[in-house]
């Protein structure tokens, strides 16, 4: 059943590692094929960024009463203390529950054209009332969630305040709109290689100029490009022991099967266990997975200790959030 | 076999509710039976307090990997967000077990006299490695504790600095020591009752004062005093829907039957549910109930609206604690 190996991103490799070896004969070649981190991403029309809604969101993110057991909040699997994920293989829910995925870091997840490995929400208003119903993670109806937030008076003010106006604003929509507004908060600028591409050169070793290079001219970039080095394409990738056909269950469509989309690799060093399964844990070893799967290609030994010292370079500034007090 | 109830209780209360009686004339002879919080509490002679001390306590306090499961931290139960606490009944822990008891505040824990609702532990540095034990909790050995730690390479830095000179940090005792000394500084100083007790008059309400009159003339002081408001001694007291049988399971001794350690009411307001199996939801319930245990007294419907302001006023300042960024 396996069919159709989508051929796009072989061409689409092959043009840019072209395109780059003609183009980037020094420095600023290089730094112009990339993009600096803004310091927020995108927000859409239909969710304004206030700052009682990022309070409000801030709240319910870390609010575990949402979850069935009353102790899986957002922030379990997204815990701030490792790099907004959690740092295991597969995320561990409800009762113990392990899931079939890696949890993917918030950090910059704003700036995703889509959300999930496998894309199934195009926003982080879509993604956040996922993990709420998740019968693996915090098991719960959003009925049940809107009405355990109800039983806590004190959020009725805090509704009030980031929806003015609304007659009964404690809903589930509402809890996704709040909740993503936080999460675009959540970014991660002026990292070493920001401030590279902004001009300073002295922000990045030598080493990490080399795996830039190297980045670049083997056509890494081609996937991991734009702000978060993400192209926002689902591309067929299979992980040793991954068995996830990936898009493939939200699409049914066969050229989909075992593809995911691109992973950021902004802060790739501090968001270990790496791809879909989580089942690599050293960024050395994942980098030289890649080679091998997407393109083809071995890399040395300096290559790697380059390349990696590059992907260090992307680890930006934590965002700084005091975890708030709730009712 | 439910033998022999203490009655030194019975005896310690009335006298000291005749001798509040007779003293309390005025406010200032109720200030004087109370005792502001201080910044810190006591520290031990063994466990220096140092900064890098902290730091690295507060790591081990946030750190998931010392769990069999890699999820569960200090901060699952002793949730920031929650009071330090985590407002369900019993705890959950490991693969969604519950617990037996109701989890207590880390909030100026550093105060009290013995650790455990039952005090099997005499101090912080005691307590710290039960949880990481604990079968329903952590399910971890030190052992498997100490061998994650060790992975996480660049603890090995956090530990020297932490214990320096010693030549193979990494152990148990020094993870102990580490988290013991960041829970001493998680400490809610100038409540208004503090402020009040420290002279500012408008601290606290009209209703909140005829609730300390009240707490102090019915003899709730009795077990309820010193800084945090906990005598450190152990009281019998079963709660509805209870059959834990407390202090006996440490000392087999009859008369430790269904006794607790008094609790702090220090933040009580926001650390609720209450008592040993967290079976009662609201304080008012709770002052009533204890009104009818401990002092065989039925408060009217306005002494326990008074009784109620007055705990509120033990609500301090919370410590701001940044979450680490974890290894």
């Amino acid at each position: 059943m396996r069919t159709k190996i989508p051929i796009r991103l072989g061409a689409t490799l092959l043009a840019l590692a072209l395109a780059s070896t003609a183009l980037a004969d020094d420095m600023e070649d290089y730094r112009a094929m990339f993009e600096p981190l803004p310091f927020l991403p995108p927000i859409p029309a239909g969710n304004s960024m206030t700052q009682k809604k990022i309070d409000l969101g801030a709240m319910l993110f870390f609010e575990p009463r949402i979850s069935a057991s009353g102790v899986i909040s957002c922030a379990t699997c997204h815990n701030p203390a490792l790099g907004w994920s959690d740092r295991i293989g597969r995320a561990i829910g409800h009762a113990g529950q392990v899931g079939v995925r890696n949890t993917p870091t918030v950090l910059n997840s704003g700036f995703l054209t889509s959300q999930f490995w496998d894309g199934r929400e195009p926003d982080l208003e879509g993604q956040a009332l996922g993990p709420i119903q998740a019968d693996v993670e915090m098991n719960m109806t959003l009925d049940q969630a809107i009405a355990r937030i109800n039983e806590l008076t004190v959020y009725r003010t805090h509704f009030d305040a980031a929806f003015p106006g609304e007659e009964d604003p404690i809903n589930a929509q509402n809890v996704a709109l709040a909740i993503a507004t936080f999460e675009r908060t959540l970014n991660t600028p002026n990292s070493p290689f920001d401030r590279f591409l902004r001009g300073d050169d002295q922000a990045i070793s030598d080493e990490a100029k080399e795996g830039m290079k190297l980045f670049a001219d083997n056509g890494c970039v081609a996937c991991h490009s734009g702000p978060v080095m993400s192209d926002g394409m689902f591309h067929r990738f299979e992980v040793p022991g991954s068995t996830d056909e990936g898009r493939f269950v939200v699409t049914a469509d066969e050229a989909d099967k075992f593809t995911f989309r691109t992973p950021t690799l902004r802060n790739v060093a501090v968001t270990y266990p790496y791809f879909n399964n989580g089942s690599v844990n050293d960024l050395r070893d994942a980098v030289n997975l890649m080679g091998e799967q997407m393109l083809g290609h071995e890399f040395s030994e300096p290559e790697l200790d380059n390349l990696v010292a590059f992907l260090h370079t992307l680890t930006g500034e934590m965002p700084v959030v005091a975890v708030p007090a709730l009712p």
